[in-house]
């Protein structure tokens, strides 16, 4: 018999639920010291809530969970023998798996608007599930780590975030980059050039920078049909260098003409400015590159890079002005941001930085010789525990090398043996499992030790 | 444009996410304190793991995904216009969610047993799934709390599990009563009635006792075809009553013919001896009309009642010898336990048990009259948050009734109000939200007062 789990999905170890507690509390306590508000929405959302809201490609991307009952009972002849599965489907499935946190947090906020006050600062931490081709580091269930204000348009949230995640990663100990952009500039960018639906592909030029030089970035413009005069202007913006400040400075001579831009650098000088005072210890770079699902965002666009790992960004997200307008409450500007769990354990894993006393949940195991000792232990135990201890007794007077295989097998420190000369004494002989060293105590000194 | 879940699923605000955490927290805690260690397993699972592991009717309670691309294209025309929804299921739906947490750690155990040293205790906290008909206290999705042994018979671990169960529901501050029995004893019973397949209606018969007395119980024992002999000898069992000593006392005599009926007693005896030491706050009782998922366990029945509301059990479990069987591991032991969040939560709100300090996120709020209040209040929100306390900033200098509102909604129970006068005296004016209290004070003691 073959046993398994379907392809993209995982099981996580005792040892992998350790490390990723460890990421999850590290966020969740950020998000809580915030101010943020733990909700949860269900696995389960009708497909009339999720489809249309990620794209033609999200729709197909979706688990659709079959109605229960006789779904097939009620189709036609025509319906069925056109084998066509995309129009079946509505027919035969009410119900899909959440592919994110952040259109059911827009229907939330939206089928409670009245319960809420506003700014509405929520977190939430919950899987999502997609039907995408598994790969290295992509998988079809997979937790997202959100925290979004909605209700509020003060930048005072774009910093907020900001510092949440320079928070985090100090926490974790991983050094970022924390890029910055604002759709308002990309948008100014592209009224200056006269090519306002060519965004993505003068991003996408500017990204390239770097690897193939100014020539060539020109003529792969000019190649994708825009215009000389269009590349022109463009020029200062491919060739913007140094720091935050001189590159605003510079874009704030080119943007000029474009009132959205403008504003776009206005919004961007404000959150750099809060942040500016508030000591953090990664850094903040403004760039002009980052276009981050561009139909969504309005104003900061954010993403996270770890430094000196060969990773794309590990976190993101920025400010969207229209999101429960889709489920007809329109007006709710937003800002939010996603720690991207799995990357960040990916990181955590390469640069060896999970902490090491993740690694024990049980801090003591009492070993006995005997079924005398066996019951000599299980007092003491109790006692143990009650002092907070996480503690266990290996259930039979096994083999001792079989208790300390356990013992080792289950990362446990201390082990308490017990034999008739400890129990002559009225003690157990406490066994450091690292350091090897051995000594004959009394249970309260066990308990002092381990406390 | 009507916005909604899916029916039986829920939304949990923060103030609920808060309870239940306060559920989850508490149960994790004392799986911890135990030696248990958490494992996940993925939402889906491939539905020839789920199938025919609940009876039939849990087949049809199963949600089933749709496959993903073109699940139809294949399917022939007989197969379609059958429109059997049964026979169609497996054609078009490989995966499904989880039912429950057992089935899905019994594939783990298999899955992984090379990796796994035994015993294995481990604990999960993860929802589950159930396309049953929502009503009352029923739901479609729900979380469960599980803590199981496998790989070990020996009964100290259905001890731990009491002592467990013991130590969670006196946290909770709920009486509850411990109900036990063992599947053997259930055995010995129709062994000696002579009516082995009748277990559960000899059970039903002396649960009925209390209700309708033992002239109508033997009636109805006799009207369901069991012969006058076994009514007879069945008389002791159905009078059987005082504490669990002389009901134990009187068994022995009736089951003495039976070996597995006296199996089962020495084991429910060893149980309750090695709890009785334990100093347990709450009673455990043997009830021989415990007889949930007969088929499952092979040993210790047990449940859980709130003493003093009308409710169903609320938390169960027992000793299984053959769960990992079913996917080609037999002789593999388990003994496990399961905390029913949702009943707990309801009796904790029933009986008004949940903490007062939960109700509450964030310690701190700061108020500003203006803009430049506002300014000076963020270095002092930053010096908060830095000593650790959850705090939050008033994104814009409006009217402070509606700062007031805003704390009051999010049950913050102190504000830091801001003026011309408090930068003056560089201090800030804390509220007590609860008293209404003011108090002018430096930001370091604000921080000294609420740590």
């Amino acid at each position: 018999m073959t046993v398994g789990i379907p392809k993209g999905t995982r099981d996580f170890s005792p040892l992998e639920m350790a490390k990723r507690n460890y990421i999850f509390d590290t966020i969740r306590s950020v998000f809580r010291r915030y101010g943020f508000r733990q909700i949860e929405t269900p696995s389960l959302e009708n497909l009339s809530t999720l489809m249309g809201k990620y794209g033609e490609e999200g729709d197909k991307l979706l688990f659709k969970v079959l109605n229960s009952g006789d779904f097939a009972a009620r189709l036609s002849d025509d319906e069925l023998l056109a084998r066509n599965s995309v129009k079946l489907t509505p027919k035969i499935a009410e119900k899909g798996l959440r592919y994110d946190l952040t259109v059911p947090f827009a229907r939330y906020v939206v089928q409670h608007r009245d319960e809420l006050t506003f700014p509405f600062k929520r977190y939430q931490i919950q899987p999502v599930w997609r039907a995408d081709r598994p790969q290295k580091g992509r998988y079809r269930e997979f937790y997202q780590c959100d925290a979004d204000v909605v209700g509020s348009d003060s930048l005072l949230y774009e910093a907020e975030l900001i510092e949440m995640i320079d928070e985090a990663f100090k926490a974790f100990k991983i050094p970022v980059v924390v890029k910055l952009n604002n759709r308002k500039i990309l948008a100014g960018i592209a009224e200056l050039v006269g090519e306002a639906d060519r965004i993505v592909d003068i991003t996408v030029a500017i990204d390239k920078m770097d690897k193939i030089g100014l020539d060539n970035v020109n003529a792969e413009l000019l190649a994708k049909g825009i215009s000389a005069d269009a590349v022109a202007k463009l020029q200062p913006i491919l060739l913007l260098e140094g720091s935050n400040a001189e590159k605003l400075m510079r874009l704030k001579e080119v943007l000029a003409p474009s009132e959205t831009g403008m504003k776009g650098i206005t919004e961007l000088e404000e959150v750099l400015d809060y942040v500016r005072v508030a000591e953090l210890k990664n850094s903040v770079e403004l760039d002009l590159t980052l276009a981050r699902g561009l139909n969504y965002y309005t104003g900061a666009i954010l993403e996270v890079k770890a430094v000196g790992v060969d990773m794309g960004s590990i976190s993101g997200g920025g400010r969207y002005d229209n999101l429960t307008g889709i489920f007809g409450l329109p007006g709710v500007s937003g800002v939010g941001f996603s720690f991207g769990a799995d990357r960040i354990y990916d990181v955590l894993n390469q640069l060896e930085l999970f902490p090491e006393t993740l690694l024990s949940g049980v801090q003591l195991l009492f070993a006995a010789f005997d079924e005398r000792a066996l019951s000599y232990c299980l007092p003491l135990l109790r006692r143990v525990r009650r002092a907070g201890i996480a503690a266990e007794v290996y259930p039979t007077p096994a083999k001792m090398k079989k208790q300390m295989v356990y013992a080792n097998a289950n990362a446990v420190p201390f082990v308490a043996i017990v034999g008739d000369s400890e129990m002559d004494a009225g003690k157990v002989m406490l066994k450091n499992m690292i350091t090897g060293e051995q000594r004959l105590m009394t249970i309260d000194d066990v308990v002092e030790c381990l406390k």
